[in-house]
């Protein structure tokens, strides 16, 4: 209780311990109020078939894993911020978890029926969903929020994201099972809404918004154990068995698509033909996302794997061309390039999907239209309904994205919240405690970054001469 | 055969091999007479039934993690002891799993009637906690013990816990799903009891006992892996399937309040109001210690979220005020704040369940009284009978533990056995190989300690001024 | 599209990209014409039963953690090659999956009848099966060629593995659950050949083929997983439960045993007494190779032990003093140590099957022959005769795996294609975008070797007097 934070005020000193005391408190209490387990599956009395956890528990610690290894590591790529990046996601989580499970209790028939919000598996999955959803718009503002500006967003953005993905299902009746429409567009947009309404100039080519070689490799943990664990992610809700037996081997051949576009296109659009750790730790990711909608249909599986392949050339283009392009033009700053990994493959799968949709063979495949397309099975819809539907949802939640982020961004610009000074953005220093190397490895790397660009330049013009 | 270990005689060089002769011919001679495969599980004509094993194998997998992957990284933290860590947990996790089969073997009726060990899953799941019984001490003693001495360590401790586990669950019919007390509060005071009789003063404050940047980043991998995998631990041998299903979801909650206010009271207590990764890769962890012995319980919901987040807070206040009041006052080390993780939050889940026992609505509730509480369900024991119960056997947790403990940390002072040289505490030097830049950058950081301490304390009294 | 590869020729710049598409596009065209769903398990109408999925799926997520993860990150060890091992590991998985989906299927009884190749997750397990094979090549040949070369490494090996397998399972009716034979032997034992083929003066003692401190802790997140998860591994094709059951039990013992005498080998036999992470990393998973074959086996669980524990001192033996022996009579460099831990444990699998198989108790576990020894149960054999069996496998894979890498060796050698700079063997820098400070961590290591030798020399010399 000595020292203040750099830069703040002493008023401004208590601001995150407020926010979490209040938010917590309340959390509690309804969780005192509503929260019960649920009767069928964790109460005495209860179910004695252990299927049900057999089948979902797997994919459920997948899940985890990508939330808490996977997210966290991908986003250490940053060299003075790692600190902030594996421990701030772990917060976000753990705090979306609790408001999402409330949030999406309270939207339930269940709740309006008998006042209480059951637990089991199902809602810690889909607590675990609600937690993607801000992990990825905050890969998006990494290094720019202090700790207490990211927890406003999640207050923010998870009842924005529940509402949204309410509406979809409720009323558009979609099918989006492995949720890139609800999950990944609208963080991503979310985030860069956001990210554009927060923008300021001295985000963009800041000294420390950059890697080191050792924290590309940390990075490479997230990465993998995304890519590994993405089918049970894309399958946690697929019902009954063949679909959810499908809905892994689709998003398997997508990755593996996307994975082999990747480096294939990496090579070839970057200088020197030398493959990009960026693209590498996050386009060969956006197979997964890609396929997400469509992830339970019944297809050809040569469309999952060129859908998948065709993804991973426009998030590295997007990372070679269009990122570039929207900071220059628009001042946007996408610390992870979020666009190019979320955004642009679930737009790219929720249009697959209409196409999917309006193309199924409603004929051969009746008995399955209850697992997939819920608006065909439910109301009646034809194949062209249920194609817009799913592109009334695409659109609904890119309006909803945009606009709930932007108020987001505007609200946090607020000169009175803990705001990160402008020449520590992309650093641990202000918010942790460092060991005293911190500033060693990265400073040193500054310096001999002259020399080897002038090194890099010298050896292009001997091997070109 | 050329060199010596540093610092030893040459009738002190073979101790390890030695040992490690004798201590694994012995266990293979004893596997050789008394091991066998389990006749129903995993052998011809037994069930052909996948239930159990498809039940029990992804909770295993999780809890190997744990042991393996989780212990092994979390202990990486120490900037030249990383080998060490992560290789001799390694070691450490597969002499007890021979061991921890033997031993609790040879206290099986099984055995007492037919004279053979049989295996299967549930063997290699015991064999795994006992092994965290072990890597718990082992935190305590991090960096100040030779590998041999670190064995000899694993050979007394693990009958003592065994036996003590034995003595808990078979006169006190205690409930203790998740192992809080007899694997925690062992491990934990084991440890300490351990450190105390070994203590010396050149352990304290010594210059290779501290973290840099990456070494921090390492021990996230373990700690991560740690919470995820949690629940499956807890939760591992809760039956039936509404118990286990209630086990995993008390875990998740339990962890989810714990790091919330583990966030909250290090950024609260620390000076400068800057995160302390040392707490975020321990005290999020508690949570799931303080929920183990109740996981099962049929409880609100909100009890769980509540007694994680009194954990949390109970852990991060113990570090920063608890063991440097402990060093002060007992010279006590313990290098990776054992106490703060497993021992507090493991005497809180022993208290806990006592409450919860004296409070368990038995008539509502009875059929499952036989899955949850077996002195209530088999002993005819009342609600309070049953939480005297808990706190006898946490007491005789604890008393044997500080016993055995105290006996092994007096062993292994004897002079004639490898004992790590002074200056050579926390580090990997003496005992593995190390690449030519092991001393560079922890020396690099110990130089620029004081010019960053200089103007750590110019920024501050700028920014005061 | 602007700057050359360094050291290449412009008509040699688009190997990689033309290579890349030609197969993507033939791969994309025969998936199209001949992979489906399977009709049993992921199409409407399939089974509603999720115990297929239930049993195969934890098996299936480990393994391809072990792919993807394991052998990603176990390669990172090199200072200077951490993005290649990482990444080029993640591609030529990928590219494998896709080749060994349809290798296997145009040799299955389905494709001859129906003309097509179905997908379950059973065709996804073999495809990462497939991979491991490539992986194991690549860990030979790590450092030493460029991307397009590891991926027409891949073309040639993956067919000829596919159909060495196919070979011995089809015509001598072997037993080999965990695939030590025909994917650790053909793997280890074609990259060594490929090695030979490949062999230049340059590559052996290159000031880049070593470890820095922090890049052997990365290469322990592989080795952890790979640990951890082998027993899933040699598992995952077992059945029935029982046989499945058994192959976990008799993976976990025999790995736990060669841990065990992996530490033991390594501290008596290297200099100082001091273990080598070289041998921790690596020679501990000899066990998961030495038990692959015959992890199904009913035998006494002391075996399994013994095996692992046998494994342990040859492979640690292997790397302190085979391979220098092989280095310097034959000029074999073999990156990673391949020999050691697939090539000589594999051969030990295989001839411990034999044994094994010499001396089965046909009478007292006759009904458990159909799912262990398929040439006893199906095809009349002895017990000697199916002996005879396993050898004539190990020996028809070791001909094949040591011709076909000899002929892909040769043909990598081919001076158009795109060779790694004599200087940058073991290096990212040619072919991936490498951040500021690559150089410098690896730098200073080297200069400070000197030094450090010198500074050892003297201290021995001192701690001797």
């Amino acid at each position: 209780l000595r020292s203040p934070i750099m830069g703040h005020s002493p008023a401004q000193q208590y601001q995150f311990t407020v926010l979490m005391v209040v938010i917590h408190a309340v959390f509690l209490v309804l969780f005192g109020v509503y929260v019960t387990f649920d009767e069928k599956y964790a109460m005495p009395g209860g179910t004695d078939d252990n299927t049900f956890m057999n089948t979902k528990y797997p994919n459920y610690t997948d899940t985890h894993v990508m939330i808490f290894v996977g997210f966290g590591f991908l986003m250490t790529f940053l060299k003075r911020y790692g600190f902030s990046a594996v421990s701030i996601n772990m917060l976000l989580a753990c705090v979306t978890i609790e408001w999402g499970i409330l949030c999406r209790g309270f939207l339930t028939e269940h709740f309006a029926e008998h006042g209480t919000i059951p637990l089991s598996i199902e809602q810690l999955l889909e607590a675990d969903f609600a937690a993607a959803v801000i992990l990825i718009s905050m890969g998006v503002m990494l290094g720019k929020l202090s700790p207490m500006q990211y927890v406003i967003m999640v207050l923010i953005e998870t009842p924005a994201a529940i509402a949204a993905e309410h509406l979809v299902e409720e009323v558009f009746h979609i099918n989006d099972v492995g949720d890139s429409i609800v999950v990944h567009v609208f963080g991503a947009y979310f985030g860069i809404a956001c990210s554009l309404a927060f923008a300021k100039k001295q985000q963009r080519g800041h000294e420390y918004d950059g890697s080191i070689y050792h924290t590309d490799i940390f990075a490479m943990i997230g990465a993998l154990f995304l890519w590994v664990s993405w089918p049970s992610f894309n399958a946690a809700t697929a019902e009954p068995a063949e679909a959810h037996h499908r809905a892994i081997i689709n998003t398997l051949l997508s990755l593996v698509g996307c994975t082999i576009t990747t480096f294939l296109t990496s090579q070839l659009f970057e200088p020197h033909r030398r493959l990009n750790m960026v693209h590498i730790a996050n386009s060969t990711l956006a197979g997964g996302v890609a396929i997400g909608t469509c992830a339970n249909v019944v297809m050809d599986p040569i469309l999952s794997l060129a859908l998948g392949s065709f993804s991973g050339i426009i998030s590295v283009l997007g990372y070679i061309y269009l990122t570039p392009f929207l900071s220059r033009r628009l001042g946007m700053h996408d610390t992870c390039g979020v666009h190019n990994l979320h955004g642009m493959p679930g737009v790219l799968a929720g249009l697959f999907s209409a196409v999917m949709a309006a193309a199924y063979p409603k004929e051969k495949f009746g008995t399955s239209l209850a697992s997939i397309y819920p608006a065909m099975a439910n109301n009646g819809q034809t194949e062209s309904g249920q194609a817009l539907m799913q592109l009334a949802g695409l659109g609904t939640v890119l309006g909803c994205s945009l606009i709930s982020g932007a108020i987001t961004g505007v609200l946090l610009r607020a000169p009175f919240l803990n705001q990160v000074r402008d020449e520590e953005y992309f650093a641990d220093g202000d918010y942790f405690h460092t060991p005293d190397d911190y500033d060693f490895t990265t400073r040193i790397a500054e310096k001999i970054k002259h020399v080897s660009v002038l090194e890099d330049e010298n050896k292009t013009k001997m091997s070109m001469a």
